[in-house]
């Protein structure tokens, strides 16, 4: 029996985890892709609680970017970036309740080489940008172009093949009333670009508007933590996930379950303050639902937390905070 | 002959900064206050450049705060707080022109004690907040009612009476795809408090959307450097702006004239960021306006710059940096 | 009657304000300059409560950088930047006390052109630096070299004279047990690059070791809000200060007071936390004389504080927030 | 073979990596404890490279708390926190060199419950610090004593035993000028809190002055991501090290080596500053030794990087960057 009988999904879930009707939202079906997260665009899909929707992403620039000698600055055009599949509307859900994917799979789409990373002037984790905003000249910019497969992994050069290891960099609920960028990640989730968002694993994201309204795109073939100059290897792909709805649980933040862990995801700057949120939404957690004081839970996390760094890039920096479902089960 | 006439709204505007034909934006016409920056709402004004509207704007808490006995907490309601007029429709704007705004006055309207300021939990300058996120309990909520008039000031207390100092706490254009809430300052403008946003100042805003679609409200009675503790002294007021439009002049961030000084204005976590921002742009338009080559301005603005913090509360952080006219003059 | 005598050093200090014994510390007298702020060093002077002490002060590079074509980077030696005067030795000073030093007056000393100001590579507010560590290019190296008289200003250029106001940047104590470079700022003084530390105020320090010891250098005779590029107008100066002694009067942080103004600094990363201790430290002093609850007080201060921004290119990034002396006396 | 015998140290070590002379820092021998990093006191201890070092070490609180009714503010007297032993010295090291020391065991020592918690009022990662100066009360103060042996882990309730992992919390060398508390981490390495500075790695670490003056202390039998309370699980050891010294490799800051990764590690608020230092460094690491340019070292660690946190509660924050060695080895 896998794990996923026992989570939070199956255990709470309206659909009880079970996988309900597949839908299938292709490039066709999808029509217009989206660059804000928010309740103004129509619903693309209209899916019941356990359906499974297989989204047949872009690259975060929309397959505009080809070869390694082309520029990026001049074939971007800011907002238009992070094109995101949905939204697709759950039905039931209700600003309170809360939305489960359970990530199934990934496999990239498209004519190889299908992966591509590069350098965009002001952008990145270790240059100026336009929110540190100095002076120096920029880096010069740079595009590369990779082939990746499920199968083979990520042929990084001649000598060194990465493995494949895909997760979802954006998804997530729209805000009550923002219509916000794809490329911010916050309470809603978005752009967090947190490898841990990968197959096998459960996100739980807070609703806040009629139907939840969910967003994906931005899928990653590789990434390491902090996503570091800016642009992990971007692929197209065909992501497949299941959602669930939970009543009445109602999420600050994104949570995140796996066979092993659970985990909280706080996105803000300065990067402390990302670490506060997602600790605090952990201990909250521990306090309401596994039966600790918010002390006991500040001390034993104090001893066995762990921090993954998703991205310090965007206009938020987002890091999980989790701790072993053994720890919490001995605890009890 | 006042600044004004040299100002460069005057000089570069499409109605040379003379005024044009005036416009009542009263409670009534508003209708319906807006709680985002956006494209989505229908303008409730249409003007050209010239145009002088007066505003009926709202506090930042709709007016619902009545009593010193209220509690915050349980009247206000998440996000619909900071009530915007507008969206000003502004003929001719388009994406990459610069909307000036001259702020003419503000005056208090409605019964006394017309302005409220109150401590509200999780949020403020030197409190745990949602994104500094802490296990310390909040401090107690506190209500102060405060009488406000334009001759005889603002009634601290028996003892003490401040000056009323009047400014626009929220100001800004229409982002071009997203709907931001009222609560955020950014590249826009929005919720900048910043004091120098006052009767007899210009701010230049970034055209980002057909027609601008300007918005404007929280007017401030008083208020000092940072809104230290979440929230000035918040009243309605009558607030009367005079637009113009200049074609072609693209800013990345506001900007503001004074018969004194131009100012950059910065939005950004952490602190450092915003003064960065501001400073970087104060460099770039010496660089592009007044004959400085970069490296020339960094060293006259390290002897001469002005920094006014404007809040240190707000989801960006808002200071703007500024030189003295004269100083720019004396360099030419 | 000046209002120094109605100063808290003249209310509180053990000399009760009253000037006392000369003494002057001349480069000969000095002999070796220091690098740190620490216990370690021996006093070079002693002196009582009210004495006054002409300090022959080098600039922030210890006069090496003469010409315009000099390139900073390779004469400028890494830890040794930013030489001090002292440590002197205050009679009767011991842990918990508060060392009072009004600055009487700052002049240039040299050979024109005494001024100096340059950009250093991985240093400034506008640019990656060591620790906002970037991948980019450094700016192109560069020394300006001023003219600066105390009745002639500041020649900028042909075009161009700024004022010549004159101050201290890095003034302080020593910490207990630590020796800390002289270009960080911290709760003892140091180098805080804040304007106000100028003649006519009165800086209150905490005395965390025996004697006080007071450190002071790097002398600036002109700079604007930030310090934008890392060096202000660097001078070799006489500086001449008056100490006191308040005993038993513990302060956390440094505090200044001028005619008109009460004034606490606060230093730290990022500039949020200077700008938090700094209101933090005067909401306290409000709370501790001059009958404030910490909740009005931070009203108070939502309302008319004030906030100088001191540096924001040192390790520590240094703020001061005051509220005006007539607001506090109109409170009573 | 073990990988130490290929590791750096072992390669280009003086002493190759071989053991030398034993010595024992018993507590005896230790004498007076240290509170600071820097080159004032006199060496407890000189050594040749190669040579194994036993020391008796304290925990953080010098063994003061020792029951769970301890009241910490009562009992601890700042700065006189995190007692180290040393400084000893190595034979041959100076200025510009660098200082392996290979972390061969650590053990708990002296009478259980030897494992000591406790949450410290204005201290730790969530709640407001000196630092993050704010207006809320502290939290509840808090003792937590713990039973730790090598064999039989660490039981923090009868319900769970976690594992003993222990690292040495605070390890460094001295600054060449100043002396700096051991409760900051730097560029020296200091009070990092890094769990991976664990037996059976090897921590490189700059040397600044004249016999490297290597201090060390503050073992912790556990540490989550992050020591979140501020507190780990802190207790008494006996750590042993081998030292060896790497003549004219001079770092900017400490690196590790374990069998399969290299690890770059910085200190800084706000904490991004430390992830950039960290990653800097890598980069240079990787442009220096491996053959990268620094773009092509910067676009794989993009895929690849991986960060631990280590502290976010000292007066910098610490992370490491690392990168498997497989994966460099991969890429020539």
């Amino acid at each position: 029996m896998s794990w996923i009988d026992q989570s939070i999904m199956a255990r709470r879930g309206v659909a009880g985890g079970k996988a309900g009707a597949e839908h299938s939202l292709t490039e066709a079906a999808q029509g217009k892709y989206h660059y804000v997260y928010g309740p103004f665009a129509e619903p693309v899909l209209r899916v019941a609680p356990g359906d499974v929707i297989s989204c047949e992403t872009h690259d975060a620039f929309e397959g505009k970017i080809r070869h390694e000698t082309d520029v990026p600055s001049e074939i971007l055009n800011f907002p238009f970036l992070n094109p995101q599949n949905g939204p697709i509307y759950v039905e039931g859900a209700e600003k309170g309740d809360c939305l489960a994917v359970h990530i199934r799979s990934i496999r990239p789409r498209g004519p190889q080489p299908v992966g591509t990373t590069c350098l965009i002037p002001e952008f990145g984790g270790l240059v100026g940008t336009g929110a540190t905003a100095l002076l120096n000249a920029p880096l010069a910019e740079r595009v590369k172009k990779v082939e990746v497969t499920a199968e083979g992994g990520v042929k990084w050069s001649d000598r060194l093949t990465l493995p494949y290891e895909p997760f979802i960099g954006t998804i997530g609920t729209s805000p009550e009333i923002e219509a916000i960028s794809s490329l911010v990640p916050d309470y809603y989730g978005g752009n967090m670009d947190l490898p841990d968002v990968a197959p096998g694993s459960i996100i739980y994201l807070p609703v806040n508007a009629p139907g939840a309204l969910l967003y994906l795109g931005d899928c990653h073939a590789i990434q390491g933590d902090g996503e570091l100059c800016g642009v992990a290897l971007e692929h197209p792909s065909v992501t497949t996930v299941q959602v669930d709805l939970i009543k009445g649980w109602t999420l600050h933040w994104p949570r995140l379950e796996t066979a092993d862990v659970l985990m909280t995801i706080g996105s803000a700057r300065p990067m402390e303050d990302a670490a506060r949120i997602a600790y605090r939404e952990l201990i909250r957690w521990m306090a309401a639902d596994f039966g600790f004081t918010e002390a006991d839970a500040y001390l034993l996390l104090t001893m066995c937390g762990k921090v993954r760094l998703g991205n310090m890039v965007d206009p938020k920096y987002t890091l999980g905070a989790s701790i072993a479902k053994r720890i919490l089960d001995a605890s009890r």
